[in-house]
């Protein structure tokens, strides 16, 4: 890989690329990689078909090389499992009577996580905790196992998984085989030939299918939608749609249940120009192209990642992939200036869930109602970045290691990045004159840590970024961009569309309809303000207050801040309201700043949408997580999932919701904070044939956490810190 | 100052710098600067009492010289008025009758841009049309002329002021003037002195009065409150108020009216370890410091700023530098990639006022209700950027050419910077797999366009910046640095405060409350999209639609978007609502995309907060402009800012609030839109001594205005684009 070489031509002012390369770089290499564990058919010869032509743009990831991971070895509580363990745990099972003489998938396969109270305990050097796999089994295509695997003990625990409904996450097996089971179908074949479409050009999609109650199969059926497109003339086969064609299928059997066909009449939307590989594109002469622009380290970047924990400037934390959430942060602490104290913010935070209805209730739409993390795990959607694209030169690249459906362990390359980030923007300034006397420039350049991974659910990529800054800010971050799900229509203009006709969304070309939907991406953050289980929820409400005649002021109003500590979880169920503001606080009660004030971090919303679906809309019930934006629980271990942990469909009765019901006391507790961010997605024609990153994000604050602000001492930049640059191209400087 | 020299002696561990310098950077320069202008005062020793050290970390800015501006020439009818003009307005004046035998003072020296449609006719190489200033004159101390000087024919003409109420905004002279006036005063001597503060150490803020219709001296004189501050042992005297005493002055006279000093008994806070100079740290060795990061462009930027004409990737506008709003960003154009025709978007866009009022109703802090645009001057207020602090490197500066109360003009230097930025983030991106056959991964990083200026009204720093983006999109941005004004209390710990007592903020440290405060700032901007006059603004609600049983669907409800044009301006008065959500369009009817829908850009609001004080407040009167998150007016030529032309001392008589109460037709119109970003700011001890950046910012984005992406086609950055870079001290690559 770093022996490649690249050659540029550059004919009549279009760009021409030639590339050498000398192997596929998922054959290339010696260590493990999807295809050798994966089903053959995603290595064969249809899975490269579109392949080739994106060797053009592939960067070498610079900072790192491809890790060998049969070497891995745990050495902090909260590290994942290793090649190692995920083959001991493959072999323990194999041996344990409830599986001997069955079939059987993983569908997950993970560290079991010491107790929280023993990981805080944990200092370096200490030996680790007996390491255990949480395994969750499909056995016979008919049940649900949840097992403990004690790699020391080689012990398995069986757990109870109650009456709860739901399956758990579909493995990239089931997918791939709901995806392929159509095609043993005569009367599917027959149907994809009369609408005119080659089977060598069927693209077709699993479709997690929900639940509503009122459909037979349902209630005791592990069933998945398929829908089909055509990709003949475009890569982007999504803007193709084989409109009204829904085949379900018993995901457990790959067996075509049903087939639903109502969208004859409905053209294959035809395509042109849809293809977003540059590798295809038409360069215009006119647009403006941009001269290079990079982020540069002469020094190198400023973090360490040692093993998962990552150092930066006054933060610690440890990093993780984690094949439902993706990103898992751990043990975030940030140093204290005054103190040099390393001090707790949060004990673990991740995406719980998302939720991502679509406003269309007619036949092959209705039951779109996406739940990404719990239905497809994000973490294995999350493919390797692309260098210098996805990521800055100099990012660091985290490599996951997941479990197959056989147990097999598998590499995903390049799957989290970790850089420093610089915008250009000011971290604090202040600048005196000319009403004083005073003649002071003081400007600080903020730079932050990233760390990234971008999960892309079939056809939407989510960018999925946890920022840190030095004056102890964490920003979670979602980038929405990819590929819209669209409908075929048989309008190719507005004109078209009688007055009494409601299209569901917006008519983005012709024939194609961007459908209107929302997405909610729900956190999970069990913050540990200042290293306590104690913890306090405070509403600091902003209120408006008329003044009395006894304050005999000329103003007639003005705002009040009153703090309320939320004694239960009701009290901590939040609805923003633009015009009955308040501020969020975890607070420490029991460790108080100088002054007195107790430590703490504020949630900050940021621009955000609600969900505004019927409660009792089955779709909404499964995802009632999304009910208020913001809720506090007490700590519970097995609390980790916003819709439960057996989502796919699941009947909501392991919700968020359902556990806040009991009203628990939260008031100087062990407590953890939901958040959730929304967005309501009208697409328009900009969003055609791939969307520009739409982004939005909330705050962890500290209020009242430092004496004083921590980054009064950063230096500023001079003019001798920047480095002497020179392109590429250009031999001496 | 391009050969001045750094040595850096590395000591220990601890950076220690010692720096060479020819000069004083603002001694060093035969151009105009502010000191050559302004009154004595400003230049004396005093002036550079604070100065010495802040040298150390002055950098040059290298990509502009310091620009002689005795040559400068409009060239495009909305470019600014030279040094040329500025001379010639003042000779005009000096003999225009009404002025000749009056003493008076120039509180505004623009230029009077020509009609829209006559600027929107005009093409590069055309001539130019009569250039004419418009100028607010404050005569003999008594009254407000608002005057037009054509500079080609030398005629003066008055133009009715009308009935309304307030003053212009106040000279740097007019606040400075009241900053010394209580010196005069024998009683405020005394009662500093019993303070047990040293004149040499007193330092006063001129703070804008308000109105509240109940004070007798408000009706007919213009008046400015002075209040004070020691600054001995520290350069953040804002941290050491002499709380409780407040000096009312005359501010044409210059004269003491009356002062209260009620806060004896507060002692003044220590300002210990308050200053923030980088030069007076005492670093913690311990604090981990980050290796230089910056932003490299090895072939240089890919703007270009032809006078005050801007020219981006697919970007074009008109920038320039106004006292009153700060940046003004004329005729923004956007390319459109399929028919690379240069579109409009926006005619003008600026920031038309501010209001920060804090929610303190005690006799020293109830007027502080701030509109810093109307009283203090924006631009005004904007001192010149610290290069790669507050710009990184590549940024070109922008210099501000403006005119002193006696006509004369000045130059401020650095006051707006450009440049690009690139965060690491991605502009679109789509990656295929595992569930498809397809393996795709294309990524674009995204690079944009920012327009900075920072304003330091007293205490305050807004950076104030205005992002372009390829993809069409819009984003103006606040930061809010800077410092607090705090409060002197003789609490040193919260354990103190009796329960029934409100501080009306928060203990920050010993004997210093931060005043819970609001910020609102108020964009004007005058969206004509695709160049027509005649746009419409569209709410786009989304409402949920309970399924009907003919519907036969297993969903009890969807999300429908309904369109709804406003007719009026009451239509358009527009309260978000997280539960009644909408999108907001500025749409041109007349202009269609080729399957139909009208081309337009949405406003997406981003974090923000709503004004909560009682609508007949005083102040909030005064500040009517913040009642909507939104509104929508007919163009009106004199309808440019949001709290009146008069803004100091207004009664409320003319702001936007009284103009939208006409209700005037605003469909298929030229039309402009307001938008108020908002910030509620509880202090917290993370903003003492000086605050961490606070931002929230809103975007314009196009909305069916392409036919399609219009970044679909960028290139991704390969490997060779990439400079080869060394650390400045490291002497080959």
């Amino acid at each position: 890989m770093e022996h490649m070489r690249f050659f540029f031509l550059f004919f009549l002012g279009a760009l021409a690329l030639l590339v050498t390369w000398p192997h596929f770089p998922s054959l290339s290499t010696t260590q493990l990689l999807d295809c050798n564990n994966l089903s053959s058919d995603r290595c064969s010869d249809h899975y490269f078909r579109f392949f080739r032509p994106n060797f053009l743009k592939k960067n070498p990831s610079p900072t790192t090389r491809r890790r060998d991971h049969y070497n891995d070895t745990p050495r902090h509580p909260l590290d994942p499992l290793t090649i190692h363990e995920f083959n001991q745990v493959r072999s323990i099972l194999s041996h344990y009577p409830l599986l001997k003489s069955s079939s059987y998938a993983l569908n997950s396969v993970v560290l079991e996580e010491p107790p929280k109270k023993l990981v805080k305990q944990w200092k370096s050097g200490d030996p680790l905790f007996p390491r255990k796999a949480i395994v969750t089994v499909r056995v016979n295509a008919a049940s649900t196992l949840l097992l403990t695997v004690d790699l020391s003990t080689q012990q398995v625990t069986r757990h109870e998984v109650g009456p709860v409904s739901g399956y758990p996450t579909m493995t990239v097996e089931d997918m791939i085989g709901a995806r392929n089971a159509p095609l043993k179908s005569r009367e599917f074949n027959r149907t994809i030939t009369a609408r005119g479409v080659h089977m060598a050009d069927l693209a077709c999609l699993p479709v997690s299918s929900g639940w509503y109650g009122n459909i037979k199969e349902e209630q005791s059926t592990r069933l998945i939608k398929v829908q089909c497109y055509s990709s003949e003339g475009t890569a982007n086969f999504y803007m193709r749609p084989i409109e009204g064609l829904t085949v379900l299928v018993n995901m457990d059997r790959q067996e075509v249940v049903s087939i639903s066909d109502k969208g004859r009449n409905i053209p294959i939307p035809n395509g042109i120009d849809t293809d977003y590989r540059y590798s295809v594109q038409k360069l215009n002469g006119k647009l403006n192209l941009l001269n290079p622009i990079s982020l540069e380290q002469a020094k190198g970047p400023s973090f360490t990642v040692d093993g998962n924990l990552v150092r930066w400037a006054n933060w610690e934390f440890h990093l993780k992939p984690d094949p439902r959430a993706g990103i898992v942060i751990s043990q975030a602490k940030v140093r204290d200036p005054e103190t040099s104290e390393l001090r707790e913010v949060m004990y673990k935070g991740f995406t719980s869930e998302l939720f991502v209805p679509y406003m269309d209730p007619t036949d092959a739409w209705y039951f779109k109602t996406y739940m990404d993390a719990g239905e497809y795990g994000f973490g294995l959607q999350a493919m390797s970045l692309d260098p210098l694209n996805d990521c800055p030169r100099n990012a660091y690249y985290m490599d996951g290691v997941f479990a197959a459906a056989d147990g097999k362990p598998y590499v995903r390359p390049n799957m989290i990045c970790v850089f420093e980030s610089y915008a250009g923007d000011i971290a604090w300034r202040h600048v005196e004159c000319p009403i004083t006397d005073f003649q002071i420039t003081e400007a600080r350049p903020k730079v932050t840590l990233v760390v990234r991974m971008a999960a892309a659910v079939a056809n939407y990529d989510y960018i999925m970024d946890w920022e840190f800054q030095t004056d102890g800010l964490i920003r979670p971050k979602v980038g929405l961009s990819g590929i819209l799900m669209v409908k075929g229509t048989p309008y190719d203009h507005t004109n078209q569309i009688p007055p009494q006709e409601y299209l569901y969304g917006t008519l983005l070309s012709e024939n194609v309809i961007g459908v209107i939907h929302d997405h909610f991406i729900t956190y999970r953050l069990d913050m540990d303000i200042d290293g306590d289980d104690a913890n306090s929820f405070v509403k600091v409400n902003i209120k408006r207050h008329q003044t009395s005649p006894e304050e005999d002021s000329p103003r007639r109003s003005y705002l009040k801040a009153v703090r309320n500590v939320a004694k239960t979880e009701k009290d901590a169920e939040i609805k923003l309201k633009l015009y009955d503001p308040s501020e969020f606080h975890v607070v420490n009660p029991n460790k108080k700043t100088k002054v007195g004030n107790p430590v703490g971090y504020k949630l900050v919303p940021g621009g955000t949408a609600a969900s505004l679906l019927d409660a009792e809309d089955p779709p909404q019930k499964r995802a009632a997580f999304t009910n208020n934006q913001m809720w506090v629980t007490p700590y519970n271990e097995s609390e980790q999932w916003a819709g439960g942990m057996f989502v796919y469909q699941s009947q909501g009765d392991d919700t968020l919701q359902v556990w806040a019901n009991r009203d628990r006391e939260i008031e100087n507790k062990d407590i953890v904070v939901w958040y959730t961010i929304g967005f309501h997605h009208i697409p328009c024609q900009e969003d055609y044939p791939v969307m520009p990153t739409v982004s939005s994000s909330f705050d962890l604050k500290p209020v009242n956490f430092f004496e004083r602000n921590p980054i009064l001492r950063m230096p500023p930049t001079f003019q001798d810190d920047l480095p002497v640059c020179k392109p590429h191209d250009q031999p001496e400087i």
